[in-house]
C-alpha cells in the first residue's frame, strides 16, 4: 500500500483516480493539487481527495506517488515546480495520450529527483471535468505503460501495480510503438468521427433528425473536449497523419468500389473489417 | 387495430416486428413467412407470430398489412408471388435500408393490387437473425417512411401508425431525399468503420489488445452481416460514393493540418464536430 498517492490535476481522471484509490485503499492517504480553489474543494467534497490545496510543491510532500492528470502542455511546468519537493525514492507517472515527447521531457526534467515511468490509462471518455469523475472509470479499461530502456525497473513495478490495483489491465510499449498504435485506434477514430459529423451536418444539423444508435455510437467520440483533443492531435501528428494518409487510400478504393459497383471488392473489404471486429466482442 | 398483419422474413427485424406488434395488440393476428421451415418454428417458439410458414401466398391471405423484411434484393420477386393473393385494400411496405429503387419498383409491382408505402425503422443493429429479435427493439428509434407523389394518402396513414404503434418516431421524407440522407448518416459511417478497422489490423490484429471503449463504440457496425451491408452499398453507390468525396476531402484537410502543425484548422474542425454532436445529446 501507498503511504501518500498524490494526483496533480482535478480532472476527470484526476478525480476518478482518486476515488478509485480511496475506494480501493490503494494509498493511505490522497491528495489532489488543483490550480483553482474551487477546483480542489470540488475534490474533498466528492470524496476523491483526503487534502486538496492550490499549492503542488505541499502536495507532493511526503508523496510516494505522483500521478500527472494535467493536460500534456502543462505537465512539463509542473514538473519543474515540484521537483525540489519531491521525496528522495518519489515515482512519478503521468496520464497523456501520447507518449514519445512527454516521456522523454520528463525523464529528463525529473533526472536525479524522482523515478519517471510514462502511463496511458485509455479510459478518458467524451465527458471532462471532476464532476464526471466516478470510482469504476478504471474498470476493465487498458492502461499503457510505456518504459523506456533506461527506466528503473522497481518504479515500473510500482507503476504497473498501482494501475493495476484502480482496476486497469495494464499492458506494456515502448514509448514511439505506444504512439504508433494509439495513432490508429484512438487518434484517428477520433478526427474521423469528426470529419463524419461535420460532412453529415455540411448543410446544418437537419440530417441529425434521422440518426439511429450506430451513427451515435460511432460519433460519439467527437463530443470529446476540442482543446484537449486539439493538443493531442498536434503531439502526435505525425503518426496520425500518417494513419490518416493509409485510410484515404483505403477510402478512395472504396469509393472506386462503389462507382464500379464492384461487389467482390466491396464484399471482401467489409467481410475482412467484420472478421476482425468481431474478435473484439470476445476479449475482456 | 389490424386485423392481420403478415412479416415476409424472419430475420431481426422481422422477428422483431412480430415480437413488438405482439406485445402491444397492434393486431389480432401475427403472421410470419419463412423461406426455411426451421425459421418458421423458430418465431413461433420465440412469440413472434400467431401462425407461421413457408408459404408466402398462404401468410399474405387476409393481411391488411404486410412487411416485406427480407433483404432489398429478394423483395422485387417475392411482391410478384404474393401479388395475386392479397386483399383488394392490403397496404405493404418493406424495411429496405435504401429507398428510392425499391419504392418505384415496388409501387409498379404491386400497381393495381394493393397500396405501396416504402419505410426505413432505423433499429437494425450489428446483430442479425431472428436469435437476436427483441420487443424492444423499435422502442424510439426513427422510422423514415417514405412516401413518392402519388402514395395513397390512407396507406400513408395506416404505415406511419403502424410504425408509431410499435414503438417508432416517425419521420417522412421523399425516397431520393431519403437515400442522400441515409448514405451520409448510416452508410458513410458503416464503410468508414471498416475502412478504420482494415487499416488498425494492416499487419494484423494485435492493435487490438489496447483499444479502449472509444473504439469499441466507434467500430461496432463494422460488426454488421457483411453481405447485407454489400447489398446496401452498391443499391447506393451513387450517393454513398458522394459523401466518400466529401470526406476524403475533409479528411485531407485534416491530414495537412496535422503535417502544418495547424492548430487554428485542427481546433476550428473538432469544434465545429463536438457542437453538432453534443446536440444528439439533448435528442429525444
Amino acid at each position: 500500500m501507498l503511504r501518500k498517492l498524490t494526483i496533480l490535476g482535478p480532472g476527470l481522471l484526476g478525480g476518478s483516480i482518486g476515488l478509485a484509490a480511496r475506494h480501493r485503499k490503494t494509498a493511505h492517504r490522497v491528495a489532489i493539487w488543483a490550480r483553482r480553489p474551487e477546483a480542489a474543494e470540488e475534490a474533498l467534497r466528492l470524496g476523491a481527495a483526503d487534502e486538496a490545496g492550490a499549492d503542488p510543491r505541499k502536495a507532493v510532500a511526503g508523496a510516494d506517488l505522483v500521478v500527472l492528470t494535467t493536460p500534456i502542455g502543462a505537465m512539463r511546468a509542473l514538473a519543474e515546480q515540484i521537483k525540489p519537493s519531491l521525496e528522495k525514492d518519489c515515482v512519478v507517472t503521468d496520464v497523456g495520450s501520447v507518449k514519445y515527447g512527454i516521456v522523454n521531457d520528463l525523464s529528463h526534467v525529473l533526472a536525479g529527483a524522482a523515478r519517471f515511468v510514462g502511463s496511458h490509462p485509455m479510459a478518458g471518455s467524451e465527458q471532462s471535468g471532476i464532476e464526471a469523475a466516478r470510482r469504476e472509470l478504471f474498470d476493465g479499461a487498458v492502461c499503457i505503460v510505456t518504459p523506456r530502456e533506461d527506466t528503473d525497473k522497481a518504479a515500473l513495478g510500482i507503476v504497473h501495480d498501482f494501475w493495476k490495483a484502480i482496476g486497469c489491465n495494464v499492458r506494456t510499449l515502448a514509448p514511439q510503438e505506444h504512439d504508433e498504435i494509439v495513432a490508429r485506434i484512438s487518434h484517428l477514430p477520433h478526427v474521423v468521427a469528426a470529419a463524419v459529423v461535420n460532412v453529415v451536418c455540411s448543410d446544418g444539423a437537419h440530417p441529425l433528425n434521422f440518426v439511429g444508435p450506430g451513427f451515435k455510437d460511432f460519433t460519439r467520440i467527437a463530443s470529446g473536449p476540442a482543446e484537449m483533443w486539439t493538443e493531442i492531435c498536434l503531439e502526435n501528428r505525425q503518426e496520425i497523419a500518417r494513419a490518416l494518409e493509409a485510410l484515404i487510400e483505403a477510402l478512395g478504393k472504396t469509393r472506386a468500389a462503389l462507382e464500379n459497383g464492384d461487389a467482390v471488392e466491396l464484399r471482401t473489404m467489409l467481410k475482412r473489417a467484420k472478421h476482425f471486429r468481431d474478435e473484439l466482442k470476445f476479449r475482456a
